[in-house]
């Protein structure tokens, strides 16, 4: 495995046929390694697997949460190791952004609601850094989670209306025992927090598998299932939208999205389930 | 040589070791035939010079100004033709744009001045659709003239800001014998206009010579040689601005650059010159 922290290393590697990127900010958990085997499963002759780890300041709207977001390059190396990854690429912020860009990719639609409404800028922030890799990466597939499902639409739409030519691999939610979604947010959570938190995708479940089809009634159920636990449980948002437009939905008469937001103490936690329509 | 029409004809193209882009909305004229012909100066073994041939509605803020627009394909393709051209490369709008895209690329320092306080919008369509054709086509290098100075430094930002490994060549602005710079527009002018547009040049060039170092006093003079004309030249702007950044210039204490756009008649006119700096 090799780790390359320059863009110049990277522009002199020789180029294989395939190349697969897994993009990350690091923190890697077991989320993260799923992506990885996911990008691995694409390995033939001649496949290159890369893993990014980069913490993107321009996509943090709150400093703070940039300075809390969690670091742990050894346990990544590690993981990377483990997975057969064959590069790592961690490029500096004096590289990524030797002076302010000028020059965004935006997105106007995808990027508005659910988490993007709460997050102003984040999805700019996320489209033009996922642009600047894909450029300097030049990867034929890029893998990313479920569970940054908006974001996961958004890529897809840049992908399509810039023309480029990478196949994006989505990954399905991993899951503690307990059924909250893994993320690195979660290392912020005490043992406490982290039980409680289980009612996020006990309320999703419970949503998904609900027979009714109007929307507000479905959204009632998952909340009245998540104030059980209001003592350390604050909803962000519960939505349910259409699921390739992220439209809100009134009926479901369609593929659709439930999605949840909520803060459990200081930490913010997003997770969403699909839900199918016949 | 190639006429490509379709992006799945482009994709299955056996790429070449260096490919040359010189993006045109077609109407060739003089000026892309120098463009071309520098493309031309990088082909050695096993390069493609990729001439595109796109009127990108995305850029026009004025629907009578893409009618308007002059369309010349015959003529295109035979100057294409004697100049060695590999491939034309000429998508259609519902294959460049099969619904209305979301993710756009934008600026927001360099194309706000100039012909970008004129004509809103206008660099963010200029953007996307180099950047749509630069994921198209993968070029090496991509060819832009300096008539469109704004444009150019725009893209060169884009370049940079977004990671592309692509050098961008920029062309000097070639000239009718009476000094009025080539453009796809001058096909719009009478003959008369033509004659009397030829004092944009001469204004030009009397503000690069002048031995003065404060940019008003600098534009007051070209302003009075426009002004000789004023019976058919309508001064849109005449700025004087750093080369670098494209901000107003007080004084001439760095490379600059002395910018016009002018309407005659109905055709709206721009044309520039370098002041340097000793």
């Amino acid at each position: 495995m090799q780790v390359i922290r320059t863009i110049k290393e990277l522009s002199v590697l020789e180029k294989s046929k395939t190349v697969v990127l897994v993009p990350t900010m690091g923190a890697l958990h077991e989320g993260h390694r799923k992506l990885i085997q996911e990008g691995s499963t694409l390995k033939t002759d001649n496949v290159t697997l890369i893993v990014s780890i980069y913490i993107n300041p321009i996509q943090f709207n709150d400093a703070v949460d940039l300075e809390k977001y969690p670091r742990t390059i050894d346990e990544d190396y590690k993981m990377c190791e483990e997975e057969g990854v064959d590069i790592i690429f961690m490029p500096s912020d004096s590289e990524m952004y030797p002076s302010r860009p000028l020059v965004n990719v935006t997105e106007t639609s995808l990027s508005k609601g659910l988490c993007g409404s709460k997050r102003p800028g984040h999805f700019d922030g996320v489209c033009t850094v996922v642009t600047k890799l894909f450029n300097l990466i030049k990867p034929n597939y890029a893998v990313f989670g479920k569970k940054d499902y908006q974001q996961l639409s958004v890529i897809r739409q840049l992908v399509k209306d810039l023309n480029y030519d990478i196949k994006i691999v989505a990954v399905d939610t991993q899951r503690e025992v307990n059924g909250l979604a893994i993320s690195s947010r979660n290392q912020q959570l005490t043992t406490k927090e982290k039980e409680k938190s289980a009612v996020i995708y006990k309320a999703l479940n419970a949503m998904a598998k609900s027979s009714r089809t109007v929307s507000s009634e479905i959204i009632d159920l998952g909340k009245s299932i998540l104030e059980e636990e209001s003592k350390c449980i604050h909803i962000d948002y519960i939505e349910i939208v259409d699921r390739t437009n992220l439209n809100k939905l009134e009926i479901i008469d369609r593929p659709a999205l439930a999605a949840i937001a909520v803060k459990v103490g200081k930490t913010r936690l997003i997770d969403n389930i699909e839900i199918d329509f016949e």
